[in-house]
């Protein structure tokens, strides 16, 4: 399975405008930080929902690659989003992703995303993601 | 109520980020446009998601400030978007916000995502804002 | 594709709990309707959110069988309820689903839920039925 | 707070309908079972969707009851479900709640659905509650 090093030069290459770093891939998860920009805020001070959306998204496309291998063939089908307290103006944005399942065709996962340091999360995310069903050779597909 | 222009001109002053343009607004609705730039391709020459989500988002707040006046503190508590169809990569992104109800505390509604020209959506979401309560009279703009 | 009465018949036969009876099939929707028992009142006299949520994931189903013909191995991957308003205790409930995309291995649809008679809908969905990659030659019943 | 047995009783008298049991309550969470009738399965020998929607209603419901007082006010406004594994046709099913936020209008929580005795879970639902924004006095909000 690839490392976070190499995921995160595929994300670069790929992705050249998401301003999404990773932390950490593996055990069927990843921790994707951002950095928030003054351009990212909506009035009153807080960060957009779309920048913690595309966070998400970010994570979850992370994890499923450290599953699966870098796959640019995985899509999103779908993605729920609730939101639950105003994230800070002036903290990075962190997002946690745990896949809850991957399948043949489809895989799942959660994202809590934070202001860094703080415990309490800003948003909650369910994201899935369809997947080839002919995958490389290491990950042969029944 | 606000008119289209209007709330155009409180988009760009207080989202200066976002690429969308109010299109229409009104009658428990608005459209929204997105001109897609290189930066927001995904491998294989799509959308990416997140531009879809955001714009999706802009359609939702554009539609409630048509109804409830500009009222900055409105704001979103969750969104689902469910992926149909690969966009175009070289069209423009078109968004219509239907909303299902605008009630006390809580506004609900639903956004088609067109490529332009395009019949069938390439996306669909629904999605919920949280709107103040109690609004001043006649809900001025700040 | 199978008629009405079949898909009718087949829900009676496999499902034979549900209260959900056919109304009309094909054109890639379906309309179900549900009598409201006294059972299935929350506090307050309103119909119960399980009971629209089963009502929507029939409408699917049946939508679904419309258009790929009686494949029992359709199963649902996901479903958003956003619940708009009360419904009356006395309706019946109407459930109308529309499929937004029936792909190689994923529907989508919606569903928009009324008491009956009434305009405004009482609910709407959004649900995903994952459906068998292979199809047997033109979908024969069980 | 009302302790599990008064929550047990409330559910009882105010929803017999309902098969689930409460198992424990508090700490912004809570625990609910359901044993499967053979009329709640599907073809192929599952647990139909339906069953773990209104089994992850209930355990969100009792949650928030647990948190702010048996408020019969309290009235579902959303619900995702994801379906990740085929529950097991011959084990209770088993629904642990948590919350992720109670507000002042809205409660969100996460449940987590189980087939009695095995790890991995069979569904995810995130869902949120309207709840009263005046308070009985027993739950005075902060």
């Amino acid at each position: 399975m690839p490392t976070r090093d190499e995921i995160a030069a595929f994300l670069a290459a790929e992705f050249p405008q998401t301003k999404a770093l990773v932390s950490a891939v593996g055990d069927r998860g990843a921790t994707v930080t951002h950095d928030v920009g003054l351009d990212e805020l909506r009035p009153g001070g807080t960060v957009s929902g779309p920048v913690l959306m595309e966070l998400a998204d970010v994570a979850l496309y992370v994890a499923i690659l450290g599953e699966i291998g870098i796959v640019p063939l995985a899509v999103p089908t779908g993605l729920t989003i609730n939101f639950l307290r105003k994230p800070a103006a002036d903290r990075r944005v962190v997002g946690v992703c745990k896949l809850l399942k991957v399948g043949r065709t489809l895989a799942v996962g959660e994202v809590w995303l934070y202001s860094e340091g703080v415990e309490e999360p800003v948003a909650h995310v369910v994201g899935t993601y369809s997947i080839p069903p002919r995958r490389a050779p290491e990950s042969p597909s029944t």
